[in-house]
């Protein structure tokens, strides 16, 4: 028997694979070996018949897709909390008049986990595997995400207002570098890290000292750059630079800066953003509910930026599937762009994986499935009338499933989903406690 | 005990029910009671407290929502057989070099009926009680669709070139009219029809023959209206009038036209449909898909048109969920009109219900839960991590649910999927079918 069968302590049987690595055909009849949270061998099994060793734990991938986790590259697991509270409104309204009040009104430590809990019970289901989270509260998020096997860079949030566990925004630098200081080292799966609100929300000073902290523990900064036109009037009229150019002089336009949104950039903006590296993060939903804005995503593939895939904080999505957000991605650029190719199903399930790692700099851990990456691996059970037939994976992935189709998760060679049965988190107990919490929020 | 309750033989027992009806609140608690296919009360178990009686099936909806089954306005069922076979290519390659050429080379009796049951059963999987069908070979779709449970308006295609099962196109209308004749009265569920492909893809003389047969039999007319902008100048070039004029010149501009797509009407497009009461149905997904456009569906409802909701064939979606379009409905409503608040969750859901069964003709039947209506009703399941919190129930049926949720599903009175158990179709057999047959599909 194949040495790495023999070893090999997870192997997921079957199924067409996409490894999503460059130039890889799908495997079909695959077999994916797994060793102490390593891919050691990924093959057909018309090529080699043995079965795994007797000590393996087996997943079924029979009439499956298997292929790399999705990566959720900007969300706010917690706001679970608040789905659905305050629809049908303008940004502005969304944001001032319900949603920060209701945060300044019911976010705690307990209300953060549970509503972390959530929404990484919410992730695990619908396939996600690496989150990259920004929020208050955030030790609690970290306890969430730790509790539920996912991968993730977790990041305090920065704000020159008053905000959640943080009253005194003088303090939120130094809150900040302490979470930072926490969590280093806690574990392999997860990074804490600093999210700095906007560009508008945050002065100069606080910019530039996040940046700064960021820098000296080489962690990337999250920020949400250039949601709303006025957005980009307020930064002209305070700076006199359009948003990229302001950050840029402050020396935040860096492959070390991950910006979600990032709706209204001009060409030269652009340009300036793929000189210096910066990564961007897609939010198709929530820019489209929120009517932000159609990010010229397209534009910004073909001209070599690195964009990955997000769904906000799912209050305005209304929830955290990234296969939906696949889809609409895909779907947006062509009517936007009014070309039918240019975001096509690969492009998007590249964002949602590949390009994904590389926004988060997790590249050569995570983000395709090959021999000596990590085992962040999902399986879609494509046994179901919506997924007859499979002409193309891709675009089975990307236009004909949702969450719900992903049968198991695997994370780092961890099973967290299994025949759709959870194994860290306890779904009843998180629902009912969140059902709970949620009958005493009003706004 | 109440008598309706002692004489219902099916009783959906708990859950929040959504009527739908003009000016209804939701019913926490609530019990529908249904009798030979009639709705013949709905209130809450709060205010009546008995239990069903002992002869009726009863329907659990704890943790659910009740609402009306969704209303697919315009489909191709069996078109599922061609899922995923051409992606990401503009509508004009789409439809001549791939579509027309697959369906004159797989398209017969056989592979229609099982594409259709596939359509059927991915429809009833997902929460839809009704189709809008037009195609070819319709005989096999009414088979399927009557196999199925489902209620539906199966029409015969007409167009003006050789097509599937029609080889001689100066026969097309004598073929729908024997199609008409045939199936009659031979169900309740099942209404025969005509489906004109396009103004551009039908003469004159055809579309006003389709027009006579149709009100010689009281029946509505399907079509495919202003898809695209070469459509508009092609028929601007031949009739000189823009194609809601043309088409009202030869009459059909009428209530008994149920238009589907209706992209490119301009301001006095929309004031004449208005006027004469011309039935519309938007489907976003596949409008967005294949870069036709964005339907001005906002100012529409506000001019007071009918507009229903259709998920078009899934070879151009590539699902037939109508949450997700739903969802899309919504989100690109805002984004186009720069409008949060102009196609609200309310507004998606009536056009996916109440206002898809007045496309149809059907209003007095279905589309809301009233006493005296059919029981065409779906539980959907709100137990789960993306359905909570549910602090409105319409918003999260809009933006958080997919079709996966839909726990159970009922037409007329009957039960068509339980605990997501099918009970009329048998979803191993209709799947390893259609597999079978796409493995000969090429294009």
């Amino acid at each position: 028997m194949n040495a790495r069968i023999r070893d090999a302590d997870l192997v997921i049987e079957g199924g067409m694979v996409i490894t999503m690595a460059q130039g890889q055909a799908p495997i079909s009849n695959g077999r994916v070996l797994i060793k102490d949270g390593i891919i050691t061998d990924i093959h057909s099994r018309n090529e080699k018949c043995e079965g795994p060793g007797v000590q393996a734990e087996v997943i079924d991938a029979k009439d499956a897709i298997v292929m790399p986790g999705l990566i959720n590259a900007h969300t706010h697991a917690a706001m679970t909390l608040f789905r659905g509270l305050a629809d049908d409104l303008p940004l502005k309204q969304w944001l001032f008049e319900k949603i920060f009040p209701a945060e300044a009104k019911y976010l705690n430590p307990d209300t953060v986990y549970w509503g972390s809990l959530l929404g990484c019970l919410e992730m695990i289901a619908s396939g996600t595997t690496c989150i990259a989270d920004g929020y208050f509260f955030q030790d609690e998020t970290v306890r969430a995400v730790h509790e539920s096997g996912l991968r993730g860079l977790i990041a305090q949030g920065i704000i020159d207002f008053p905000a959640p566990g943080v009253p005194d925004p003088t303090k939120n630098l130094m809150v900040a570098k302490e979470f930072i200081e926490r969590w280093l080292g806690f574990s392999t799966l997860i990074t804490p890290g600093l999210f700095c609100h906007s560009p508008v929300t945050c002065s100069e000073q606080t910019l530039k000292g996040a940046w700064e902290i960021s820098r000296r523990f080489d962690l990337p900064l999250q920020i949400h750059l250039s949601e709303t036109s006025d957005e980009i009037n307020e930064i002209i009229k305070r700076t006199g630079k359009r948003p990229v150019f302001y950050l840029d002089r402050l020396g935040l336009i860096d492959k070390g800066l991950i910006a979600a949104h990032a709706i209204h950039l001009d060409e030269m903006e652009i340009s300036r953003v793929f000189k210096k590296g910066m990564k961007i993060v897609h939010v198709p939903e929530s820019n489209m509910k929120l009517c932000a804005g159609i990010a010229p995503i397209r534009d910004m593939v073909n001209a070599g930026l690195t964009v990955g895939l997000g769904t906000d904080g799912c209050s305005s999505n209304n929830n955290l599937d990234l296969f939906c957000e696949m889809d609409t991605a895909a779907k947006l650029s062509k009517i936007y762009d009014l070309d039918p190719v240019g975001l096509n199903a690969n492009t998007v399930v590249k964002m949602a994986t590949s390009l994904g790692a590389s926004v988060l700099g997790l590249e050569k851990e995570i983000g395709t499935l090959e021999i000596g990456k990590r085992a962040d691996i999902i399986v879609v059970d494509t046994h179901q009338p919506h997924l007859c037939p499979v002409y193309d994976p891709l675009s089975a992935i990307v236009y004909s499933a949702n969450g719900a189709d992903v049968k198991d998760v695997i994370v780092n060679g961890k099973v967290l989903m299994k025949n759709r049965g959870f194994t860290t988190l306890d779904p009843v107990e998180i629902i009912e406690k969140v059902k709970v919490i949620s009958s005493n929020i009003s706004i």
